[in-house]
Parts: C-alpha cells; sequence; structure tokens
C-alpha cells in the first residue's frame, strides 16, 4: 500500500467536507495520523473555509481526479448522496485503495457499491460513526467529536480484511470505539436506538405546536420535555433521507411501537395499576442498564 | 392573618417532607421568609433526616394538630394521597389558615378538597411546581430547585384572593415563576408537555429492552437516545399515580398522538419526501420556540 501502514494514512481524500468528514480530517491531522488531505465538494465556499480551518490542505473539485491521488477515500456527503458516487469513483479505484463512507442508513449505500465497484467491491469498507449535533457543516466540526462515541463497520464476505483493518484503526485514532456488524444489522438496530427516537421527537413537537393551546404548552415545557425532543432540533432534510432509506425497519418499528403503547393506554384505561407499575418499573431498569453502558464506555 | 405578612409565613407545615416539600422549606428558610416550619409525615427515619438537614424545625406525627398551629399548610405527599388528607385536616381550618398542594394532576384533588374542606374550601390554593428530579426524597432536597421553573396555581371562583396572593408570593420567593390556570388547563397542557412525554419515554425503553436484539441497542444507544428517554428514570409509582389521575386527557392525547404518526408512517410508506421534510422542518422550528423560550424565563 503505497507507502500507508495500518496507522498512517499518506494521502486521504474527503468528499463532503462538513461535520463529520470535517472533524475526521481534523481528528487525524492532529494525531500526525495522515499526510494529506484531499478536500472534495461542490461549494467552493465550503472548502475554502475547510482550507482556512487546517481541515484539509488541499482542494479538488474532480472527484476521479481525487480518488487517483488518494489512498484512502471518505465519502462523507449527505446520506441520500452517497450511493451515487461509486459509478463516478470506480474507474480510478484500484487494490492498493480503500473508499469508506459514513452514511447513517447502510443498504442502500452497499448494494449500489456493490453494483458500481464490480470487482473493486472489496475495498469498500461501510461505516457509520454514531456521533453528530444538533449543528451541521464545515464551522461545527472538532477533531474531539468521534472520542469516546461509537463507529459500527458494516463489512460483507467480499471485504478485504486488510482495508477493514485500516478503517477500524483509522476511527480508532479519532477516540472511536469501532464495532463490526451486518449490514441488515446495523439497519434494524440503529432503526430503535436512532431512527424512531428521531421520528417521535419530530411528532412530538408536532403535535405540541399543531395543538389549540400551543402558547401555553410552549410556556410550560420543563426540563424532560425539553431533553425529550432534543432530536426534534436535527436537520429535517437529513432525517428525512434517513427516514426514507431506512422506510423498511422504520415502518416496522413505528407499528410496534404503536401496539406497545396501545397496550399501555389498555392497561390505563383498565385502571390496571400494578401492570403500569411494572411496566415503568422495567423501562425504568433499562434505561438504568443504557447510563451503566455510557459510564464505562 | 395572625402575624403573618403576605411574604413572611409565621408557621408552615409540610405533610410529606420529601424533593419537593423539603425544597420548599429549605428555600423559605434561607430566605428568612418562614418562621416555623413543622414536618409532618409517616417516616420518622425521613422526618429525622429533614429535621438534621435543617429542613424542617420540629416534627409532628399528628396532621390536625400540626394543622391547629400552622398558618400554611402544605401538601406534598404523594400524587394520591393527597386528596385523602382533605378529610382530616377539615376540622382544623379556619379563616386564616391556608392550605396548599403540590400535586401534578389537579382535578380529583381540587374536587376532594371542595367535598371535605365545605365552606373552608375558598382556603385551599391548588399548586403545582413544575420542577423536579430523577431522584426523589428529603436527600435529594435543596433550595434552589425551583428556582427559574413554573409554579402553576389552579385557583377556583371561590378561592379567597389574598389566600391566593399569599401562595404566590411564597413560590416567588423560591424562585419561581408562578402562573395561573384553570383545573382544566392544567390537566389538559401538562397531559402534552409532561404527561405524555413520560410515558413515550417508558414505552420507547420497554420497546427497546424487549426487542430481540435488545443487548445490542444498549450498546449502540447514543446521546439522542439518552436524552430522549431520561423521563423513563422517573419514579415507577408517581407516574402510574399520574398516569392513573389523568387518564381522560392522557388517553385522549395517546389517541391524537399516535394518529400523528401514522401520519407520518403513511407519508414515509408513501415516499412523501416534500411533506416528510416540511413536517420535521416545522417541528424543528417549534422546537427552536420551546428553545428561546427557557432562554427568557
Amino acid at each position: 500500500m503505497n507507502g500507508q501502514s495500518l496507522n498512517h494514512i499518506q494521502t486521504l481524500a474527503i468528499v463532503g467536507v462538513g461535520l463529520i468528514g470535517g472533524s475526521l480530517a481534523m481528528a487525524l491531522k492532529q494525531a500526525g495520523a495522515v499526510g494529506r488531505v484531499i478536500g472534495v465538494g461542490r461549494s467552493r465556499v465550503n472548502l475554502d473555509t475547510a482550507l482556512s480551518l487546517g481541515a484539509i490542505d488541499e482542494i479538488q473539485s474532480d472527484l476521479q481526479r481525487a480518488v487517483g491521488h488518494a489512498d484512502v477515500i471518505v465519502l462523507a456527503t449527505p446520506v441520500n448522496t452517497i450511493a451515487e458516487l461509486f459509478a463516478t469513483i470506480a474507474p480510478a479505484m484500484n487494490d492498493n485503495k480503500i473508499v469508506t463512507d459514513v452514511g447513517s442508513v447502510k443498504r442502500g449505500i452497499v448494494e449500489q457499491a456493490k453494483r458500481a465497484l464490480g470487482n473493486r467491491f472489496n475495498r469498500f469498507v461501510a461505516g457509520h460513526p454514531v456521533a453528530g449535533k444538533e449543528k451541521s457543516g464545515i464551522a461545527a466540526a472538532t477533531g474531539d467529536l468521534f472520542e469516546n462515541h461509537k463507529v459500527i463497520l458494516t463489512p460483507t464476505e467480499e471485504t478485504d480484511a486488510e482495508a477493514c483493518l485500516t478503517i477500524k484503526k483509522m476511527w480508532q485514532i479519532t477516540g472511536a470505539e469501532v464495532k463490526s456488524m451486518t449490514v441488515s444489522e446495523h439497519d434494524r438496530i440503529l432503526s430503535i436506538t436512532s431512527h424512531l427516537p428521531h421520528v417521535l421527537a419530530y411528532v412530538m413537537m408536532d403535535f405540541l405546536s399543531t395543538s389549540p393551546e400551543s402558547e401555553r404548552c410552549y410556556e410550560m415545557a420543563a426540563g424532560g420535555f425539553y431533553d425529550f425532543t432534543r432530536t426534534a432540533s436535527s436537520d429535517p432534510e437529513m432525517w428525512r433521507d434517513i427516514s426514507m432509506m431506512n422506510k423498511h425497519h422504520l415502518l416496522e418499528h413505528i407499528e410496534k411501537f404503536k401496539k406497545q403503547l396501545d397496550n399501555v393506554a389498555t392497561m390505563i384505561d383498565a385502571g390496571e395499576e400494578k401492570a403500569i407499575e411494572d411496566l415503568y418499573a422495567s423501562a425504568k431498569h433499562a434505561r438504568a442498564l443504557v447510563t451503566e453502558k455510557r459510564k464505562f464506555k
């Protein structure tokens, strides 16, 4: 691998230098784990900002050319645009280059990579850093964004083991804990832990704002409500795309959630106090397990 | 009023010296706004702790005797036990005493107060400090618990105006902002801003913990999920009681929430991207209004 060890990337191309791509570049530079970073994107203003912030070393508007120069290519554009990049990069790929991505939903991206990359599909390591902020864009990027966060890789049977290890080490250098799972596990699990709660928070805010007494509701919203709806401050376009791309699992889980909500409503209606308390207590216990996991990560 | 000005309470009785009752006593003592605090409760250990923490000055196990000595009586026992106290205190009430409470649901409490207090019902000022913690009990009490929080009073047409003003001033001294609304407004609005989100957070944790992949879900739960489910760490007994006491509004709002969730599921299923984005964007906008209100409170 052209002068590249597992812990050092000679030339890195970041396609889409926003919060995630910019933060990754910053983290690797701060660790001295990368030689040169090429920033690729459509917005010149954005790339100039990335350059002035020191996230990237040079700007390249031609994606194929950037891939030609790079050892590792990170696709960090909005999740619904990642899949369409593979056709463009395919001709510039070779057996020494690795391409990875940061999309929050994996199936569509992996399927398109397989179609477009053909016999170079083994050089694609699908990834998802489970980190983010309510703010997006290069201005919000920081070198410590991934510290103590999870990054999920979803290699397939065809993925090159060494390529996978290189991407794993890359993320470990940023302070992240790297986990592997299958594409379908990823999309199913994230739909429970992330996509469903986002939709519920959006619906809760929609519920409140369309209530006849919304003004008083705004006024009375306390700390619990505020935390509950934090994810409703996330980027609407991004979450529209995630909702669409993971619709199979999301719709299944919305349906299941409604059934469990119905179940509680039935208990309340019937005055089954013991059953209500048991359910709340077991939920509280489960939340304590989540807290515990966070402490030791 | 026996040596009592609007801003100074000579003798205060706190019935149920837990997080809320204890914190109120501490706040008033720190402000020099109360002469003597009598703590009433069933648990001697708890009252001894309150005494040693300086929240109360003396212990009284006989509720009627405590009411006999007090100018202002605060009922701060668990929400489902408040209503039953009125019958006991009724014989000790007179036109110089004021009784108030801190229950999270108002209808049942106000109705029982009216029945039990008879022609002293004008001396009852129903109240609800919209403050709390995941931890409960006197050990978690602090004098600043109510600072920058809302306290809602729900006086009726019969409530004595001066009594209402005394309770309003009492809460203002703790640093709270006091709002008035009708009993039914209170129960309706709090069911949206507090009771429904609590139930949804409990159901979300129940959903995750009963999933076949719960172990992996626990592992992948990130910051968004953690905030979303914070209220699921609240006391199960307390929320069982709130769910039951406000069941009329809560069930109505669960039904409406399910419809709005269905509406989004239909959009996702039909691929109505514009409609999804518009709904998420308007939810994000509504959340920004909540944030703004918090800044200026």
